[in-house]
């Protein structure tokens, strides 16, 4: 069987309601399908993608060397087996990788909106991609599955829309984002701002195609720290020097240094710095109780199969939180609640790479 | 009593030699002393600074606001009681406040020597110091007491000179930087090594003084990061927002964030960036077994009493890494080490901060 892989755009002309109070209009989503709607649109599975991922969660293109990011999960015979369910993942409204963002043409003039792009919120996403289904003709869906900022997506779906999933699955996210991880944040923030290549929003993404931005890069340096763990550092690096240093150089490198050093400014030559700052600010103001008096007066309405999936050594969206939510959940007397701590070395990035630890419980939930 | 707070500097014209095979000549260290010296010079207590301290641990200066940075714990009838004790603080070559550092003259021409300043380690330190203490005419002390990179260099001194001190005392420190610690110093390498104003090390000290420096603030606020600790920013900050900023504003702040910026930019006014530089590039190649087949031979020699400090929530140096070396000093048979771990929540700063919780612990000690 093949992955039937798909990728759309479509456009939408209805002003989209932002939580902020300002409004996005027109805007495009750009989405991806595998495997085949079933006659009575019962096989529906929705991936949310996290920070810096995009629609394309599986498969291969043919002038692409990787396949998408969650493509060990999903595909034929796979945990989220396209044999069986029609996947659809969206790219998230703010990023860059074909949805409305910070670089899109504002209307009428056609100049990339830049800072005059409205802030998003986890919410909206979840609003839009709403919208998206609705235009396919996809009323309610059998799954929704989303790890990161995706798993933000996953929870903030059961909030809203108590009856549209059947089965929700989020995992190493939380139910608001706590300081230490908008600390993080913080450092990539400053450093794209004071990067004089950003040039207050107004660089050359060309430019930065070819030669990376250093302050997107050293924000990213800092999101890689708070993807590993301490366990995963001493593992993959440990004290291991680069072979071609001199331990007496002042810029002589440990492999870790490398490590961030290569990823971080790799990250800037396919990746947005205006979208990275709304994504960002869209983590930061991330919490499932806005607009209610609390946590729990936020998942009264939560109706759907709920499963939280944490990480032991998750330093970004530490275990307590997923925890406390649980904890919550079950004072509010939602039924069907299920929370498994993965006991993984791997840390946040353990819901990318670590399949084999917890493929068979998600697909367990799925069957 | 009073303090008798004395600030010197000595000379030293004979070469320094570094672990590198390089030499510095001439040098000098400067220094704090505190209480008076007695006859048989039996009470004399070392204190070592951490990356960012100086030789003015204890007391107020006239023109000053804020007392040496561990004045709550030196000082008459304080835990290192300076009725009784004759205290030494120097502050480290490699470091920016009067001891030689990159930024010191070069013998002929007087230009700061910038990068053409040796790499400094965490044993060359050491052995300024001693040899400082030979000029003063001090041979062996009471107790060596430091934290962070001061408990590096308190390490040191147990296994560099086994005779030297009676006790020493390590407190939040570890026997060989680990890697996330590293990957925290690259943040502050790259940001610093990115900011135009840095001009590849020949900036305007001045201007920065008067202006800060985005890249060391940034790097600042990534060493702030691994400081704290997930409890004590809940505590801190919690989600709190800046009660002037709006939530949909992009660049409206967080408390932590709010933190971070003052902090990091409030550095850059009153450090050297050349020395952070220098001192993190001491830190991450710091490792107690160097030229030793291991951390068991490395303190094979080791007499002194050791007493081992950590504090469970120190994501910098963590407590398994404390503990490792005091199994490892058993394993060697060594006579008189001790290890506690201090319940704090503060993370690693809670070594300059919560004196109440190990202050009679240290006390007992010194007895």
């Amino acid at each position: 069987m093949s992955l039937n892989l798909k990728t759309q755009t479509e456009y939408f002309t209805n002003p989209l309601y932002l939580e902020s109070g300002r409004i996005l209009e027109p805007y495009n989503i750009t989405y991806e399908t595998y495997g085949e709607l079933n006659d009575d649109k019962s096989n529906v599975i929705v991936i949310c993608h996290a920070l810096t991922g995009s629609h394309h969660c599986a498969g291969t293109y043919e002038d692409e060397n990787k396949a998408g990011w969650w493509d060990s999960f999903i595909g034929p015979n796979k945990t989220v087996d396209t044999n069986k369910y029609f996947v659809i993942c969206s790219n998230v409204i703010g990023s860059c990788f074909g949805s409305t963002g910070p670089m899109s043409p504002q209307i009428p003039h056609h100049n990339p909106y830049r800072y005059k792009f409205p802030v998003i919120t986890i919410k909206d996403m979840v609003k839009a991609q709403r919208i998206l289904f609705d235009r396919l003709g996809i009323h309610s869906v059998y799954a929704i599955i989303g790890g990161s900022m995706g798993g933000m997506q996953a929870l903030q779906f059961a909030a809203l829309y108590p009856k549209f999933a059947l089965k929700i699955i989020a995992l190493a996210t939380t139910h608001a984002t706590q300081p230490w991880a908008i600390a993080f944040n913080k450092i990539a923030q400053e450093a794209i701002l004071k990067d004089p290549d950003f040039k207050q929003g107004y660089y050359d993404s060309e430019v930065i195609k070819e030669q990376g931005l250093s302050g997107m890069a050293i924000g990213r340096m800092a999101g890689h720290i708070s993807f590993l763990s301490s366990e995963s550092m001493s593992q993959k690096f440990g004290r291991e020097y680069k072979r071609t240093d001199g331990l007496y150089e002042l810029f002589g490198k440990f492999q870790v240094e490398s490590y961030l050093e290569y990823n971080g400014y790799n990250f800037t030559k396919w990746f947005d710095p205006l979208s990275y700052l709304y994504l960002i600010k869209a983590i930061n103001i991330y919490d499932l109780s806005r607009g209610f008096d609390s946590l729990h007066d936020a998942l009264k309405k939560v109706n759907t199969e709920l499963h939280l999936i944490s990480f032991r050594s998750d330093q970004l969206f530490k275990s307590c939180e997923m925890k406390e939510l649980n904890d919550t959940l079950t004072k509010v007397g939602h039924k069907n609640h299920f929370y498994k701590e993965v006991q993984s070395d791997y840390g946040h990035d353990a819901f990318l790479v670590e399949f084999d630890i917890f493929e068979n419980y998600v697909r367990d939930i799925l069957k």
